[in-house]
């Protein structure tokens, strides 16, 4: 008897674990049946529509309207319960957005709202944290995949790169191309574009050429021949990703040719089909090998401005050096102008965190927003936090950070809190008291990771390899030096940080001039910027009145206060507002991000005090 | 030539060091020597007003002037650099006044505001914290003396009580008589008079009578004859405060008499003298062992309401137990009507960190002020935290628990903020970045140590005897029952907290109705005193949701979080703002309340747990 009691206590739990493992995101919507919904059109994606609405909205009947009066994108207008749309996917997109409360006229700020998987076809996922990929080659779940495509559907996001930038060359292979076309049916009707990362070398791997070289006759008539054959199964594939020449991975360089030798030799296959190349711009330790890393990618690609073809887009990640908490934006969106230009945002926190931490970077992008301006720019792109975990990214509130992307995408004037707001009224509770708390906790979330791994401009002084501990003393001769964090904090017993002024790599100098006076004097760099540009004496008298030294000690415990301040808040306060596995397993991470502070924080704070204070 | 360096640099420290020791309290003005300033008549007080504004006013001359149709009190005028006052008093209050850069008429709250010093005649002082007694007796340090009346009279304090209420009977004999004369002489003109705290026993203990028995002749005869030898002495003496069968002392109970019978018998040795008796209603443990403690006051007192002379005055701590973090107000406020009332108040901060913890305690006595109005008192006396230390008070901050005293008992209106900043700004500096961090920090510093010692209405689990640290497990068998902290939280499996409402001891039920009920029911009883007055299950729901256990957790976190954030700033943002002496000695104290704050919160947290967890 005791022992069937047992068994019926840990079933009835399993059934409430399962109910509330976060699986179902920010689309906790219960089935009310209640709304009749008409169109004039069928389709599988006004089928979408149609269905979401009648199944979960709880309001009187609605009505869907295409109308080609409205302007060419993908934009709603919703009054009175109709929803009216130039397209079918605004038809999609303003079900949504009926669903989450909306009543407005809106149009998307970017054509191109992409999601890059640094997929590996082996399932593992390069900078990933939650598991392996949702992509399971020639074993595809496609519930997973559809719940995936709905979850994006809902925040807007219109297009997927399903494999890792560094690409294998079986990624183009017939087998292979055969499973992408059976993801790109299931996401079609959810108006989402399957794109593929491709290896430069691949016919040359593939031993179906001789050479790579884009110039070479052979190799644009193999990738014409691909394109041909990715379309036939694909008649709407999105285009290539290129990581070329960084990092090791081939690229025109290896053949004595320019980045738009190679770029226009792929977007010359994919153009019949009207496919995009999004090049990349991560390019360092190639031609302008020696030179400051965070200057390469101006050096490299400036003088190649205006020799791309129609179809290419660049895409250049925020900032200059690779994702850190803080960057100042990268001045490759100052200096390429004929080119059109997308940002490529990380979604996945490989430097603040990754899925142990709750950061909303929210903030972080739309300071981002705050020096380049969205309207300059034709798409964006998030690296991708998704993977197998029940909860799709480790972290519950790392669910935000997707949402985020998708809502920023759509409309980068919405507020940090505001869409904070809209996630955990979506995905938690609309108590007020929980909603307040925990969205001020989100928002002040990036600063305090800012303050407790890298303030005031330092960079990079990550452990080696996983970036996510401290290692500020980090060198290793055979490593590159660009690689190593002493490099980055250049820290000595006269001061700290890396000078990229005038006086120094002149970094500074490849922004726009008003941009570039403002960084390039000691005076008048912001302070949370400073030691990305100057190297400062310990003494340096900062704003405030503060010593560097000693504000750097402020910020450092700042950050941990802060950590400590949130974990106090959700351990004893949030409980009650959250289920019980939701409650348990951000908890575990929050204290753990708290311990981690501390870390960063001791070990930091004692590497630089034996230069502070000698 | 190098030990010459040396030495003069030792020099110039020290001469650095003395200059900044805290010694100048926050009467730091320079002599500027510019204004003249008018009086049309000389007496000692006026000569000090006006002293004061020729060495330190800063601006245009200065005219004093009686006014006999001023309201009868120690009040003043401050009109386009005239003062004018009923009494000299005032123009002397007027003069720090201006100085402090007010322009207004201004009259006292309470016509007596005294400091009660806990002195021993031997030189200690029962919970003093900085040193030994500034009243070294027949080695009278006079300068001393003078600068410690020159304080009180810049913040309007016009009595000393001079000696510790568990009075020697020593103190009354002629030897120190005579040296308290010479106090009374130095305090005079700066309108502080003198009082003394008395050992009821007295004539018996000094062998002159065989009872103290307050009904007896030669008793009476003999305080009769005391109180003309100290006038002739002290013309102007204050009156006797008394503790009386209490904690050991002696008392008219010793002989079956009542309190008013005692107070009475002195009473009427003053009269003569305009002398007052301030008797002393802290009395448990006597006629009503074994009662709730908090009750007994009442119970002893309120039944001798309107038996006591006219120059009787009740004193009263301003909570029922004994001077605690947060505490209700006392009920004996409620419940003598015919007989006046002055509170205790503690400066000394015996139960909140004493010298080593920063606490402003303004907040707490404005709390008590708005349950107790101003008007319903005659007198407000606080138990001073003066000694002999250089800087007066151990703690530099606890500098501003004495000034804030003495503007409070001048007007209780003054909102704790506005005499925190006038306190830094005449102390520290008028930088407003320092003024406005450090005037939160000290506003929100009672409640942070509420929350790291005793939130929730805890009270009284102080390690036994000195009062500092925690010690909920405290039994010990062979001492009084309501000394133990067991006997204050009462945790146990089902709950925590003091049972007093109508279904425990009723100390509820001895408060005003409308206060009563309140109190009584734990729906309605406010959350701050909730386990002062009701044992409540450790899952009892607080107003914001939370279980009582998760609340107290919360508490005791955030308690904690805050002396980390409070010393984060001091440590690294405000040195630049104080004189090196004075910031480390506030470094150092601020960082042990931060380790003292976390050892309460793990001893108390690690205590209750085992039941709230069990």
């Amino acid at each position: 008897m005791k022992k069937l009691l047992l068994s019926l206590f840990i079933t009835a739990l399993a059934l409430a674990t399962n109910a509330e493992d976060g699986h179902q995101l920010w689309l906790r919507y219960q089935p009310v049946n209640k709304a009749l919904v008409t169109a004039e059109k069928q389709s599988p994606t006004i089928q979408i529509a149609k269905q979401e609405l009648e199944t979960y909205y709880n309001g009187a009947n609605v009505t869907l309207k295409l109308d080609a009066t409205m302007p060419d994108d993908d934009g709603y207008r919703i009054v009175a319960n109709t929803i009216t749309a130039r397209r079918e996917a605004g038809l999609l997109y303003g079900a949504f957005a009926l669903l989450r409360g909306e009543k407005a006229e809106s149009h998307p700020a970017f054509a191109l709202r992409l999601l890059n998987h640094w997929d590996n076809l082996d399932g593992s996922i390069e900078r990933g944290y939650a598991g392996e990929s949702i992509f399971e080659w020639f074993h595809l779940d496609e519930t997973l995949i559809r719940e995936y495509a709905r979850a994006n559907a809902s925040i807007g996001i219109n297009g997927s790169v399903l494999n890792n930038v560094n690409a294998s060359p079986k990624m183009l292979t017939t087998p292979y191309l055969k499973e992408v076309k059976k993801i790109a049916d299931i996401l079609r009707p959810y108006h989402i574009k399957v794109y593929l990362s491709i290896n430069f070398a691949t016919p040359m791997a593939l031993k179906e050429t001789k050479t790579a070289d884009p110039l070479d006759k052979s190799v644009a008539r193999w990738w014409k021949k691909k394109a041909k054959e990715i379309y036939r199964l694909i008649p709407d594939f999105g285009g290539f990703l290129v990581k070329a020449n960084s990092e090791g991975q081939p690229g025109p360089g290896d053949f004595g040719r320019t980045h738009a030798d190679g770029a226009n030799m792929l977007a010359d296959a994919l153009k019949p089909y009207k496919g995009i190349v999004m090049w990349r711009c991560f390019v360092y330790g190639a031609n302008h090998k020696g030179e400051d890393r965070v200057k390469q990618a101006v050096s490299e690609f400036k003088p190649l401005d205006g020799q791309f073809r129609d179809n290419v887009i660049l895409q250049t990640k925020n900032g200059p050096l690779d994702f850190q908490p803080r960057e100042p934006y990268s001045a490759v969106f100052d200096q390429i102008s004929k080119t059109p230009n997308m940002v490529e945002l990380q979604i996945t926190q490989e430097y603040l965190g990754q899925s142990r931490h709750l950061v909303y970077l929210a903030p972080m992008w739309q300071e981002f927003f705050s020096f380049v301006k969205p309207s300059s720019l034709s798409g964006i792109a998030g690296v991708a936090n998704i993977g197998k975990d029940r909860n799709w990214c480790g972290h519950h509130f790392s669910q935000a950070n997707w949402y985020a992307f998708g809502r920023l995408a759509w409309n980068p004037a919405l507020t940090s809190g505001q869409i904070a707001k809209e996630w955990l009224v979506q995905t938690f509770t609309s108590d007020a008291s929980f909603v307040e708390t925990m969205s001020r906790v989100m928002v002040e979330s990036r600063e305090a990771c800012v303050d407790y791994m890298m303030p005031l401009g330092l960079h990079h002084i990550f452990k080696f390899d996983h970036h996510y501990g401290p290692e500020p003393d980090g060198f290793k001769a055979d490593y590159p030096l660009e690689w190593c964090p002493v490099y980055y904090h250049q820290a000595d017993k006269d001061g700290v940080g890396f000078n990229r002024s005038h006086t120094g790599t002149n970094a500074t100098g490849q922004y726009r001039d008003s941009i570039a006076r403002l960084y390039d004097d000691v005076k008048t760099c912001p302070e949370n910027l400073l030691l990305w540009f100057h190297h400062v004496p310990w003494t340096h008298r900062m704003a405030n009145g503060n010593t560097l030294w000693e504000e750097l000690q402020f910020r450092y415990n700042q950050g941990v206060i802060t950590t400590e301040s949130n974990y106090n808040l959700w351990h004893n306060r949030m409980q009650q507002y959250v289920d019980h596995q939701r409650w348990l397993e951000v908890d575990a991470r929050m204290y753990d991000q708290m311990q981690n502070a501390r870390e960063w924080r001791d070990t930091c704070l004692g590497y630089f005090r034996q230069f502070a204070e000698p």
